[in-house]
């Protein structure tokens, strides 16, 4: 369902040729009205893909009547030529639905540096187009996978609206051929200034907390559309939590999937003086390859875990700060605490909790561990 | 020689028992004099162990007699017992060679978050200062090594002065093991202002812009003590130079042994703006793990080199970057350039030259791989 659950869209997901692996490899999302109402956020690296400068300016008139995805090539540092490649791939596609160019956003994912075939492209945008279905959520799901194991997808529900979502990518730990792209679609009647307030909160909660391996893809774009199809306009904050709901699923399921990851982590800062410093230092753990390798060794190695919180700006206190794993407290007051062979690292999940006794703001960051796969994955693929 | 090249120093190096292996673990260095000068910098971390919490507070005075270092154990996270294990090995030194117990350097390094053996530490520090000599320079720096495979020394000389070092530590790839320990000594007469000028400047060209793993330490330190025995009262310039040239080979030997790893990774930021950006460019290069893992896999992947370039806040023009890897311009104005089949990724030895085309400053920032042997060496060592 996804993309496709809440009412006035209909999707399409088609094989253009542009995968070695004759995967489906094209999805085209469509917002059949009444309202074209859109908003996005991009990634924040600087070095862009092509897609990502077309579809920023685009976005800026607030609407959107269509979303254009390709896997199998990611359109990235390709220069002029490549902008123009996207440039006609939202034109053909406008041309097709009957809307203008600027209402077409385009998404790419897949290796960099290498122009896509544009016969090959145009002729599966051709064919996106005949197979638009108001049932093609699933099928346009699955095109844009790469290294994806699975399809990820989401759906809520409001008082006679949904909202509802695709992924693709895996845990930004391969932005050069994972980045991550999210399609998001309601049939709610809000205004763009409002979905984009909502996107904008929602986003910050879930997807911005979510730090794979520290790596910023350059082609990072989620999309959310609205069709004003179920005729309901929804309170704000109403709506935002069950974007965000949307949003969290997702997130979970991109983490999940993360390539090589033997762990999901979840780092808890709690006790902090504000939700910024919280997040701080969940982020300076999540990005340390040495906490990172020691829980792949299933290692609860808190040492580690003050040594980066050391690294932060935080307000703390260094020689008072406790750190529990697993919910064992291994560190009480920056010293040993209860025995780290309490700790059973052979789930998945894994929960750091780290208490800054500086406040009572809290957040909390995701990550995977390092692994011997995720090495091989990142050092082998485009050889 | 290293630490004993200078003229008015003695060392030693002696077994107390602290590591399992039964190898050297405890390393004295004195400053006979008729100077004490000396300067230090520590970890930028805000978790420090104990001992550089007590030498941060005893080079105030400007000066040091002596330096007592000791592996396997690094008396981090023990609290306030650990502490005054740090305190009674400072005066125990100084009960010995007959000066103040601020007059002593304590260093540390080691597995965390367990106190030191006190009885066989004590014993040990009385084996060492029965064992000062004036040709003890190599015996103290194979003593402080943990898990380096070679003992890391270089000595260069002014007009009739020297100044030589000693150095453990395997890039920082492994902290809470291999933190960087860094004593360097020398017989010029100059005072601790000027020392420490000269220590500053020249640890900020050298191993301030290693940066293995981006993790740092709660250990890292590095002392300079003078006994001004020469006599000679140099150029401030002359000695900085000598001292930076001292640094920087003991930097390289630090890179060239770090832990797991296959290459060294020289990133020369040219064409910057400022120092600074070109410093904050190669940082964001050095601490990419989907660069370090290409390297490893001998994959000279530009665009994640692009990618890590655009998350800094460096000037430059996001569509006007051109990249070198060995000499080869694989990236010219954001796009594909040169061959990468022309790249020859075997050598140990790795050159990545970043052209902002924004100014006309450069830094070299210097890092290694990301390997199997290293997730393999910090997920294993301490379970």
């Amino acid at each position: 369902m996804s993309v496709t659950a809440a009412q006035g869209f209909t999707a399409a997901g088609v094989t253009a040729g542009l995968k070695d692996s004759g995967n489906p490899d094209i999805a085209l999302v469509v917002n059949e009205g009444p309202s074209a109402a859109a908003a996005a956020v991009f990634t924040s690296n600087r070095c862009q893909a092509n897609p990502v400068l077309w579809s920023k300016e685009a976005i800026k008139g607030g609407s959107a009547r269509a979303v254009i995805l390709n896997s199998g090539g990611a359109n990235c540092y390709t220069g002029a030529e490549g902008f123009a490649t996207t440039h006609r791939t939202a034109e053909l596609v406008a041309e097709l639905i009957g809307s203008g160019a600027v209402d077409v956003q385009v998404c790419s994912t897949g290796l960099i540096g290498r122009l896509l075939d544009e016969d090959k492209l145009m002729a599966g945008v051709r064919s996106a187009v005949d197979a638009l279905d108001a049932g093609g959520g699933d099928a346009a799901a699955t095109a844009i996978m790469t290294t994806d194991h699975v399809s990820k997808q989401s759906v809520r529900e409001g008082d006679g609206w949904r909202v509802g979502g695709m992924a693709k990518g895996a845990g930004m730990l391969a932005p050069a051929l994972a980045t991550m792209l999210v399609v998001i679609t309601t049939d709610v009647d809000l205004p763009a200034e409002t979905l984009d307030e909502a996107l904008r909160a929602a986003t910050s909660r879930t997807f911005d907390r979510l730090d794979s391996d520290g790596c910023q893809s350059t082609n990072d774009t989620v999309l959310l559309m609205a069709s004003g199809a179920s005729g309901v306009t929804p309170d704000a904050d109403a709506f935002t939590a069950r974007l965000t709901e949307v949003c969290g699923d997702l997130a979970m399921q991109l983490l999940a999937d993360a390539e090589g990851a033997d762990h999901e982590i979840a780092i808890t800062t709690v006790n902090a003086a504000t939700e910024a410093d919280a997040l701080s230092v969940g982020r300076e753990v999540a990005r340390s390859n040495l906490f990172k390798t020691a829980i792949f060794g299933k290692d609860p190695n808190w040492g580690r875990i003050l040594a980066s919180v050391g690294t932060s700006d935080a307000r703390f206190d260094p020689q008072n700060l406790d750190v529990a794993v697993n919910g064992v407290w291994v560190c009480r007051d920056s010293g040993v605490g209860e025995s780290i062979d309490l700790v059973d690292l052979e789930p998945r999940h894994v929960t750091v909790t780290i208490d800054l006794k500086s406040g009572d703001a809290s957040a909390t960051v995701w990550t995977n561990d390092l692994t011997h796969a995720y090495v091989h994955e990142n050092s082998a693929y485009s050889t």
